[in-house]
């Protein structure tokens, strides 16, 4: 037996206009490959129901199942229901609405799916060749909540098809050197697919089997293999891998921001319960903010310059100094475009990390622009935490040997 | 004749497998519809050759136009090139490359396209029927450089399809009201097309015509209908708006942030040349933060809790006198999901905004989980520094007038 495969298709016409990212078509491809029911194509169409129907006939012809999405919401004038019941070449019919849900009707045949965030249902229909066609609400809060009931007839209706899914998150590696040293680990190893998704810095590995126990196993040895570079599994933000390290130390901590603009604090409060452990920030964006809230002296600047290493490691001492901080972060650089010299060009990004126990500190050269170098900074200003509170600072030192003078960590 | 039609072809496995959220669909899409050449379909598929070829001769069926995105890439083993050559019917050729390029085959009697930021080059074949297959890469920042070449040649290609299009930006009016607004407005008008996109307190009316001087002409209306509601144009973002303002007044802005734990900041410095005008930031987390860093009296924390009008105004007038800046933002609220009382529930947000001219504060109630409430919070902070900048804290009490008693304005 072929494996099964799955379609979207996506309807509204702010989907097709470009006024709205679909995000309903990510979220269903991703889960629908981890449970081994990969997609073949997503279509988006507007809202005509002759464009449905004949996209819901197309995609029926080449797939086992067909998802919809959109259309099914409260207004009543949406075309998508008896545009699929035409596609399935059945009458519609009007069963008696579930529990808190308005009536609506489906396709002769069909089932409801219950909605717990919305007044309409979606439903279920198998054709008689055994082919399943899906519709759900295109508010991707409602979707979202209502996939799990979706799963569970999936995997019921296609038994052989049950895969399962881990995300390793990792960070620090390149792409390309990730995918290597995991091929390496997995040589030999069968059962297991495993695919990658890169963010600057932060690479996540993604796992399905159709054993549990050999997916847990593979994990295992991969987390043994690549060590702290693997920072968490599936949901977990890097920012709440911090928090959770500072909560169990009962430490709290401070940032001193310059070229990041208070986003890798912002990172860090976006976590529910941050209050916890985060103490303040200072943003100093002027030179005069550097001097008067983080106490770096004058001439320091005026010596080494406002991006350099002795004011990043100044403005996390004095942080430390003038908080209730027992850790804190500083970041000193060049987010571009303009602003750099030869010496010093745009990416050039100091982190300087201070504890009771000393202060690390190290220059990183960032590639891309303004919102690229920010955004790098951010992920490795977390994980500079991160790897911090797990080693302490001697363990930031053996990660990140010297460099030459003159020379910087390029990411 | 009947309007042109276009459809996007999105190629590659990432997409369909939910790994990598699509944005040249977005972006081709709107561009298109900007134009006048509406998309009837978007597919993606995955890198298979064979559903390449079958996807573009479906939609070269339907559609006048079909743009090409994926596949380009500098590996060489893409299977894209000659599966659109084979959708075409036509044999593959290698014309000399353009300069700065690698040689790329493409079908015969197809122009090579030009892209500047990468050196893999798209081309633009005309078909027997006059219809078009343009084929970019999928990288977006090489695809959205390539766009000016591609919306030339759709413009000398369709000269009858061609529409001007608009954004105006808006801050502060719920979709509904501001959608209403424009109804009567336009009323009676012809020859303009609009439609609105809402992100939470800021909304975009995206308006199209055309007729460049009917599309100028509406603009202008709208403009003096609605008044500082209209913050920009285009893609101007709102902290770039609060940026120029700073920059024609010569002031310097300093923010201090409790519940959006720097994102104003982060917002603000995220626009190039932002270090011309912010002059720092303390994110005040910690009620030690509050009174240590800015100098907020602890009385006024143990009378009227963190979260409360008076610890707000303490917080603006504290950073105004401790810092160089001209005028101040202070936010303290409680983002949630924990922390909510009766009286200060999750959403409650006190901004002040204080100047040489004096403080204006009110309490705002956001709706939404933590990161909606952190995202409103933002919007609605660089938009009463907009609207200071403007109109002087009087301008700020006319258009927020005092609300009763623990009463506060929701959003």
């Amino acid at each position: 037996m072929n494996a099964p495969r799955a379609e979207l298709l996506l309807t509204g016409e702010e989907l097709v206009t470009g006024k709205t990212a679909d995000s309903n078509g990510l979220f269903l491809a991703r889960k629908l490959a981890a449970m081994g029911l990969p997609c073949l194509r997503i279509t988006l169409v507007g809202d005509g129901g002759a464009e449905i129907t004949t996209a819901a006939r197309e995609a029926l012809l080449r797939a086992d199942v067909v998802i919809v999405s959109g259309g099914l919401g409260p207004t009543g004038d949406d075309l998508t229901r008896p545009a699929l019941a035409l596609a399935l070449n059945r009458p519609l019919t009007t069963p008696a609405p579930l529990p808190e849900h308005r009536p609506g009707a489906l396709p002769e045949g069909g089932e409801q799916l219950h909605n717990p965030q919305g007044s309409a249902a979606g439903f279920w229909v198998v054709t008689e060749t055994q082919r399943v066609l899906a519709a759900l609400p295109g508010v991707p809060w409602e979707l979202e909540t209502m996939w799990p009931e979706l799963e569970r007839r999936l995997r019921a209706h296609f038994p052989h098809a049950v895969r399962h899914a881990l995300t390793l998150r990792t960070v620090g590696r390149m792409e390309r050197q990730l995918d290597q040293e995991v091929g390496r680990v997995l040589t030999g190893l069968s059962g297991v697919e495993w695919g990658v998704t890169a963010n600057p810095l932060a690479v996540d590995l993604h796992l399905t089997a159709v054993d549990a126990g050999t997916l847990q196993d593979t994990a295992r040895r991969l987390r043994t293999a690549l060590g702290d570079v693997v920072y968490g599994e599936d949901d977990t933000p890097l920012a709440g891998v911090v928090g959770r390290l500072l909560r169990e130390r009962g430490w709290m901590v401070a940032t001193a921001e310059s070229c990041t603009g208070g986003a890798i604090c912002a990172a860090l409060t976006a976590v529910a319960g941050a209050s916890d452990y985060v103490e303040r920030t200072v943003v100093s964006y002027s030179n005069a903010a550097k001097v008067e809230a983080l106490g770096v002296p004058q001439h320091l600047v005026d010596t080494h310059g406002a991006v350099s290493e002795a004011v990043a490691r100044a403005m996390a001492e004095g942080l430390l100094g003038r908080s209730h901080a027992d850790i804190t972060l500083a970041v000193t650089g060049i987010a571009g475009p303009g602003g750099g010299t030869p010496d010093k060009p745009v990416g050039l990004v100091f982190m300087a990390v201070a504890t009771a126990d000393g202060t690390f500190c190290r220059g990183f050269l960032h590639r891309g622009d303004r919102s690229r170098v920010i955004a790098r900074s951010v992920t490795r200003g977390l994980d500079l935490l991160r790897r911090a509170l797990l080693h302490g600072n001697t363990g930031l030192e053996t990660h990140f040997p010297p460099t030459p003078p003159g020379q910087h960590i390029s990411s």
